[in-house]
């Protein structure tokens, strides 16, 4: 075994935790990856409440994932865009998602992540599937899968 | 922008994060993937409170990611071990310590995973990358990389 000092503090799976290892950390860079970027749209998205949402971002710009950028002066206005950094968190989100997308979506993958272009599945590898084209922010888009649930609005009638 | 439900309740994402989608379980996680199986063992490993990997020993044996096995019968004494469905979460740990690697390792991998039998590094995918040979659990050993900080057990002195 090793000495607890690697198992903790001294691993990268650890080190990792340590920024984005939180539920809604995690879903705002999912969210990022499909093209949100805005506060209002985040919020939108997740439904969580705007201060948590705020705190999240701070600390994910903070720690070099997303940045901030202007696209309005007056007022001042803000979006966030993933970085270089953020950018390479892609096989963790794919990887979560292949997991649940095989052992918690009996009805068939809820959603599918398909390149924007061709329509090609995009999986690990942020290569399209189909066209083999590397698929950057924007270029993903995410369409329901067979096991999509619809809004119940219709059935709450 | 997809409507709310696709993102929250209805993403692979999403569900796998309302499973393993808290510190500890991750780290329980990669612990087994490393070997550890004993109750005592994962206390040791990741100093964590006794109750609380009472809790999620639980809960991930509830959820088919780890099982109970009897390795003692008076008393009776179990230990926890990966499902196939557990198994299935190795590109989830490997993608989260790849990005630590590269980008919160600034004096090289803290720890290296690697083929026991060959020395291999072994990634993403669950076949050596020396060998060729698909590695199980057992098979993975850890070992101090590069930037792995020793304990502090002499500069204390």
């Amino acid at each position: 075994m090793l000495p607890r000092e690697y198992e903790t503090q001294n691993c990268s799976v650890a080190r990792t935790l340590e920024l984005i290892g939180d539920r809604w950390t995690i879903l705002i860079v999912r969210d990022a990856f499909l093209g949100v970027r805005r506060f209002d749209d985040f919020q939108r998205s997740l439904g969580i409440a705007r201060n948590v949402l705020a705190g999240r971002l701070q600390r994910l710009t903070d720690d070099g994932v997303l940045e901030r950028r202007r696209y309005q002066e007056r007022p001042v206005r803000c979006e966030y865009a993933l970085t270089r950094r953020g950018l390479d968190l892609w096989p963790v989100i794919v990887s979560l998602k292949r997991w649940g997308d095989t052992h918690l979506a009996p009805d068939g993958k809820p959603l599918l992540f398909e390149h924007r272009d061709c329509g090609g599945e995009i999986d690990l590898d942020p290569r399209c599937g189909r066209c083999g084209e590397e698929v950057g922010v924007g270029g993903v888009v995410a369409r329901p899968g067979p096991g999509a649930v619809l809004p119940p609005t219709s059935a709450a009638a």
